[in-house]
């Protein structure tokens, strides 16, 4: 169990190290468990894998959560990832504005304000 | 008008030459500008873009199709056109897989059943 | 009550007659009362009232149903019963190919595919 | 009519009698019409019904909502109804949990904030 | 190029000028070309076509974007290009109440409580 | 690890067992990790947790899944599984006619039809 989840922590650390902290802080009084889940099910078993890197799996992240269209807070912390991971913002925007062919205008729009909002606190605006 | 067409075409003919083929014969006699329109926006205007390769939007691509979930005959479409692109099977169901922490498991499986189909006619079973 | 259910009937009627018999017996030995609640709740309540017309309303429910993308059986009926509301092939094609830009070209080609199906039976193809 | 409103009223002084009050309020100016409907249909209607006992039902409704994942005020309004049916916190956060396999991490995590939320104003923290 | 652009904007200006030009805004900096992507494909390729009146396509796309329920400030532009368009108040209002039939309550209640933001600001309340 | 995978099978093993194994054997030439990692996250880490019995927990997936829309087959697989875990089929037909109120009537017909196959294959029709 242990190893799982050192094995989870060990990608999140590259990817969305403060993140994850905050996002256990949050559960601390109400849903510990989902924490860990989120460190020893996707990051610990799928994350780890080597037939993707972490840079192509968080693109992927992007471009699924801007479809859903949902996961506005997800998306944020996944764009951040992304450029973690070693995406470019221009990367990044790009996969956000292709959405729009499979799931609309709308969804590509606000994926790209959660990405404007991502770049402006590292201050990564205008992209070019 | 012409040149954004032939634009979109040189990429599809890379990824998915086969499939637009028979969407414009499916669109024919009911929608045919809606077949003019997939080649002159997101293959012309989107996919046509230096900035991420083929191989990585496509991947992309599948894995928002996975997420939404409904749209089942463009997702074989997109694994097949991922294949085109220089994606491998492993790639692929890699990605697929991730999906279901984002969509959920039955997202994933049906993901991965869609993906069996594209690669079964391909004879690229089993995946290893 | 009975009064609710002959006007919810009135509309349906007009509308896609066939189809709610065929609903009906469908949930007989199952759930008859989710079929009286259809009767009694959109069609009674919803589209008897005269701010809008059943045309219109038929319309914006078909736009919504391909949107949604995950109701095909659904969205056949509504695109049937717009045609007998008095929506044209034409008009019902345009309204599924403008969903492209709010919910992607998957739910935009599902939904022509399904308006294909239903206008073939009709003899209503090609549509021009 | 008067009697189904009644009917439906009844169980929503057990479940959520100040929120539909509120939603009354919002809705008074504009669509007067769409509050008398949810009391109407489902309420009247489906929550009547005895087959399945209001708590059962109210930790399902909890379930879709997370699951849908783009209704956060009325996932927060049947957080509270399904406390006010005897489910406890832990239940209600169980169940949130569970969506995780179905509709992914995020639209769990959202759920799971949008009952701490909930629990915070009724002094319900820490879940223990 | 040039001429779609043109075309796409004569109908922008129309429906929702003064919205169109704050996105730019907002794309500015970030992804210029969806800007230009949305005028020149929906507005300038499907809004344009004479099958389909404007007044009629904003109120299918009010439908549509009530139903999808995740893109509410998109909702809220087209709630108001709906009004440019000619729908009145009580129009709106009746096909946002008519998506409760397919796509749930919520997502109904939230399509009114969009609508009833766009109206207040246009002194447009109540609604009778 | 192994432990994991039984604490998970141990419950798939009343609510399941004969659907895992086609899944199993499903995933076998493509994805068997992903088949692994539904026994080991959501069984082992969620089902087995005594805050809420199996009973009521699948009755909740059915809620969500009906809801989704886009997951037929594993809709039908949790229709079983919420028999095999103590509810009657009314209680299954009751909770999935009471998501007509937040996924619309589409996804409750839709459901309903889903579980009609479901119990027809178990000889449990009509349901009474």
């Amino acid at each position: 169990m242990e190893d799982r989840f050192k094995k989870g922590m060990s990608i999140l650390s590259i990817t969305n190290g403060d993140k994850i902290e905050e996002i256990f802080k949050e559960l601390e009084d109400i849903a510990p468990d989902l924490g860990r889940f989120i460190v020893e099910f996707p990051y610990s078993e799928i994350y780890t894998r080597e037939e993707v890197d972490l840079k192509t799996r968080e693109l992927c992240t992007v471009a699924a959560l801007t479809a859903l269209g949902h996961a506005t807070p997800q998306l944020k912390d996944h764009i951040g990832a992304a450029l973690n991971a070693g995406n470019s913002p221009k990367e990044i925007v790009e996969i956000i504005m292709q959405m729009s062919a499979y799931a609309g205008f709308p969804a590509a729009i606000n994926g790209v304000m959660a990405a404007k909002e991502v770049f402006k606190k590292r201050d990564l605006l205008p992209v070019e």
